[in-house]
């Protein structure tokens, strides 16, 4: 396949590449993102292994394409990250504002929308979310695994009803306050949930 | 109208009702629930007042009808109102957590689920939810008006965040635990947002 591509022949016709896409979707959402294999995927769109790879690269980036994702979590996580631990919620949300409020969150936000709406839609945004942006965040901070896990569905809890109620449900003041002020009023709620003590 | 009821002639056929409903639905999404007016809604039906009275009595139960609310939320606020004002997180965490996990809560799940995709059921879904349930608790909690409005939206950021990642995204462990449990984590936050300081 890789050969062919080379010399300029397209292996398959933009159906194929629709055809893997929604068997991918098909795969996410049924075994969710750690359990998909590639090669199930290529299996139920009927095409050879290497035709995924050529068309999409790894896993991760068939996945962003599902999800048609107009960005990779990855180089946020890393930038929340950096820098100090009593102030990662503030860039966390700093980083969150900054994203949606692009032209890339307008997309974004639309996936959410979808992805409320729908089963399938659902177990592919929460295996993003969760998977591929705050796992990774809560486990920098938080050693012990469970509590780790209860780490990223509390920030998720906050971080999602902050979206859909500034962009979904557009209630105000939320929908016009600059980012500052939203910072000011949430990070700490935020930072509780990252570094802070759970238990009452 | 009225006498045509005690009488036993049904005013209209329920041709007439879906046509009273469908307009309320129009008028609440597009004037709001303040601004919405009975007359407006007969007017658009092409019906008397009188006879929307008839089928729905007043105004907010024409809404709650609208919303297709299985339950009156004043009830529930009058009783998260009553005990310390320290804890009245906690009682309404509460309160919302029996009213999700209860027969009645599958359907606000779902108008939840359907008000996130389409843009008139989430106009709906903000007058009720911040008329109806969350401004009234936080007007008694905080005297300044335009802090109170904060408070309430903040309060919503958390609770529909808790609720979508609960029951639309079910991300676990948040999904399968109890309510206690739930309670001990996040009360903490939403008495912040109630009571608390709200600048850093």
């Amino acid at each position: 396949m890789a050969a062919g591509a080379r010399s300029g022949r397209r292996p398959g016709t933009s159906d194929t590449r629709d055809q893997i896409l929604s068997a991918a979707r098909e795969e996410f959402a049924r075994a969710g993102y750690d359990a998909a294999t590639v090669r199930a995927v290529a299996a139920s769109a009927g095409v050879d292994t290497a035709l995924v790879h050529y068309y999409f690269g790894t896993k991760e980036k068939l996945f962003l394409a599902v999800m048609d994702a107009p960005f990779d979590p990855r180089q946020y996580v890393d930038s929340v990250l950096q820098g100090p631990r009593d102030r990662i919620a503030e860039r966390l949300l700093r980083t969150a504002l900054d994203l949606w409020d692009s032209p890339a969150g307008t997309a974004a936000v639309a996936v959410l929308r979808s992805s409320m709406a729908h089963d399938r839609s659902a177990a592919l945004l929460r295996e993003f979310l969760l998977k591929r942006a705050l796992q990774p965040i809560a486990e920098s901070m938080e050693p012990d695994p469970e509590l780790a896990r209860w780490r990223a569905n509390l920030v998720a809890t906050q971080l999602m009803g902050l979206a859909s109620m500034r962009y979904l449900l557009a209630i105000e003041p939320l929908a016009s306050a600059s980012h500052e002020r939203i910072i000011d009023m949430i990070a700490p709620n935020l930072q509780r949930y990252l570094t802070g003590d759970l238990c009452r």
